[in-house]
């Protein structure tokens, strides 16, 4: 009946195609021989990785020249692989996991939690679903649930209430979920192009990209001016919403952030919130790199305001020894989020669901498909318990501590924003030039890798201290090159 | 001078804090053996997969509640949290990676792939920018353009050209981007509210979710009518852009399914292809499943009309043996997605992306953060070669055809669409409610997963083929079932 139904003649393999058996070219076994060199492998890199130059030193195009242009024919042996990785891939990495890594935030990738992600992918477990693996689900809840406890966050985002909170992939995703479910708030209420969002001048680039990817145009986007500690102006918030009414226009977002890319700035988020009350503007806190400082309760401030936030994001996969991507994303209230997200086709239908009984977390993100991302946080968490956690990030603040003053008391340096935690962003008093300089030659030497960015105009030095492996003597050693630089 | 400029006292830590140093829990010796231990766990698991039952069959809060509600306060044994898995997070496993699975599609997780797995985690390499990992971007285009060669895809998607390809996590966000892509390139010409987006009845849901996301209402969102073999109908589609654009709206978007999900049907993409260029709306194909098949030549039926197509996706996450998440996505031009999805902030740049040599996969995707994701791909295929991928989906279409066969012969059962590939969609002639018991017979019986859908209106079951460790007996075993409980 349907062969005629049907185009391109793909009935034809009913006759065609020989049985044809599928071999797999690594076996049980082989896998376990080939899993064994790879643990080692990837100790040993841990090992060497700090005399390995920080930032890749090949040239646009070297990686892929090296490498063959057309995929084999046939299967070739494991250790022909292995070989061209140490070959050809090594040497086109730039080494997140070096301790002399001090770059943009560090990416945390700590041994149990490399052991978390290699289960998760040995289980091949696809949590879109509460029945597609329970397990998943429920891991994921209780621990976003422990990272609560851990950081002395609100009670409001508490699995529990109304509330609850999802691993996302980056806080990108979270802050687009997040403007997701503040339009969906307005629906009925003001047609979308209406809308504006409101963040400091020193948000986040994922705060925009979130807006244009909901439709909104740059017109209603505003960036908020900044104090002398580089945290929002809430005067300043406040009168351009008003503008922005005045003008027929409906405040329904706004982005503060808890420690900023740039600085680790702090937005004020209680006056903060108290303008979004004010205006019903959904609140958002992007706390992606200070946010894991909470595991220590002297460095709590970083949460101050949560309590009024309607959602929050913070990445373990940071700072909190939790390999990319692992990023916590909370919300007071999940009904819109879902009301925003939900999609349900008859294929995904199932009793648990149609009961009402479970979270389905493909209604708490961006794509359908998720991997069982809470085994790493619950291994990283188990094996460090509350306090190992807090002693990690304090052994990074104490290094920035030591920094910072040396970087004070140096003549040709100084600083030019509040160390609040592990971030210190100072500056060559000889003007940008010299700063561009002092940046290339270290970077370009390999021994270490800084970033920059630009504060009131100027170009400024970021040394953002994180890494696993970190450690007093690393920050001593960048110092060194700095002053011989200056 | 920043002490008094700076709220909730944060300056406090730079006299509070005694100095504490970091312990790791697990050092790399540890490591080595936990990993060696890890290794073969999931090996282990692998072997004793079949012997589980597919579908878990915990009920809601079960997992929970076999946990501790609280986090530790101090570091556990590595042996406890391995204990812990076995005892109360196996058992909430729904096994994807069970020779038994037949539900949805597929999520393979074969050996080599879980390798790559591993060391894009040990690297801990974020691959944002072409600067931060230049291996990361390159060896991603390389196999972007490999998979071109090996699926007979058209040479406007490779990198040498305007187009190019990116790993994605998911096929719902490589629709999303598509959406913004073919949004951006209405940018001046049409008002975002008038546009209107078109998918078959059958098209997956990330369609409507991707359009809901990128601010469209429901009222932009069509789904055309299908034929009898569950294909979109390109007249109707015609007939639906006329009508829109007779009412003042803006056709600018259809997504064409290239193997459906709840029958592996196949549009028409060259008639769609026809209408598209008569509106000038953008074409993008969803070939999430079926587009792994085009490794076996003569499956190549499946890249009908791609040739016409602005942008393309399929999962190899699915059925071409590379664990979740590993999802090609292509375009043709990689302008109006550059445009859509480009934010710079002053910290992200760098000489290498202003001097316009490389590519920054930040900018072909959502978030902004990414893994290493081309290794495994890299592993899956070398291991394999062409010939091995091939035989891969050949052994899981041979194994459609003998279930197939046999439904279509047995007394009780009818095939309901065609078998394109290796899902066989069928039904007991008793009706929805006999198809609905058996559906649940099998799965809480734990011995295979199957899941339903709804075609004409009729319950349906799907058997889909292609796990990684599945055979001829297991396709036996499940036909059996089926054929004892009808």
């Amino acid at each position: 009946m349907y062969k005629s139904l049907v185009r391109g003649g793909w009935w034809g393999w009913m006759w065609q195609s020989p049985p044809m058996s599928y071999q797999p070219p690594m076996s049980n076994d082989e896998f376990r021989r080939a899993g064994h060199e790879m643990i080692d492998w990837i100790a040993d890199y841990w090992e060497r990785v700090e005399t390995l130059p920080v930032l890749s030193q090949v040239e646009p195009g070297d990686v892929r020249a090296s490498l063959p242009a057309a995929p084999p024919q046939s299967g070739e042996a494991w250790s022909d692989i292995m070989a061209d990785v140490d070959e050809f891939i090594v040497p086109g990495i730039t080494h997140w996991q070096s301790p002399n890594f001090f770059a943009y935030f560090p990416a945390n990738a700590s041994p149990p939690s490399v052991l978390g992600e290699l289960m998760s992918a040995g289980l091949g477990v696809q949590g879109m679903l509460w029945a597609t693996s329970p397990a998943c689900t429920e891991l994921e809840t209780l621990m976003m649930d422990w990272m609560i406890d851990l950081c002395g966050l609100p009670d409001r985002f508490l699995s529990s209430g109304a509330g609850g909170g999802v691993i996302q992939d980056s806080a990108s995703s979270g802050a687009l979920v997040a403007i997701l479910a503040a339009r969906e708030r307005t629906a009925g209420q003001y047609r979308w192009e209406e809308l504006v969002a409101y963040s400091s001048e020193h948000a986040h680039s994922s705060m925009i990209k979130g807006c244009r990817i909901a439709g909104l145009m740059e017109s209603q986007i505003r960036a908020i001016p900044s104090d002398e500690t580089h945290a929002m102006d809430p005067a300043a918030l406040r009168q351009a919403m008003i503008d922005d009414i005045s003008e027929g226009r409906r405040p329904f977002f706004v982005q503060a952030t808890s420690g900023t890319t740039s600085s680790t700035a702090f937005d004020p988020v209680d006056a903060i919130a108290d303008v979004c009350k004010e205006f019903v503007a959904w609140l958002h806190v992007d706390g992606a790199f200070a946010g894991s400082a909470a595991v220590a309760p002297e460095f709590r401030f970083v949460n101050a305001g949560l309590e009024r936030a309607d959602s929050y994001t913070f990445n373990p996969h940071k700072w909190l020894l939790t390999n990319f991507d692992c990023s916590m994303f909370y919300v007071a209230d999940r009904q819109p989020m879902i009301a925003a997200l939900s999609v349900l086709p008859e294929y995904l239908r199932n009793a648990a669901s149609d009961a009402g009984d479970v979270v389905d977390y493909r209604d708490w993100q961006i794509p359908l498909g998720r991997r069982f991302r809470a085994l790493k946080l619950w291994f990283v968490i188990r094996t460090h318990g509350a306090e190992g956690l807090a002693n990690f990030v304090r052994s990074h603040v104490e290094m920035a501590k030591d920094f910072h003053a040396r970087i004070e008391a140096h003549p040709q340096f100084e600083i030019v924003a509040p160390t609040t935690l592990s971030l210190v962003t100072f500056r060559h008093t000889g003007g940008d030039a010299d700063n561009e300089r002092i940046r290339d030659a270290i970077n370009n030497g390999g021994e270490a890798y800084i970033t920059h960015t630009k504060l009131n105009d100027q170009t400024v030095l970021r040394l953002a201290i994180g890494a696993v492996r970190t450690e007093q003597r690393h920050i001593d050693g960048v110092y060194s090159l700095l002053a011989a630089l200056a």
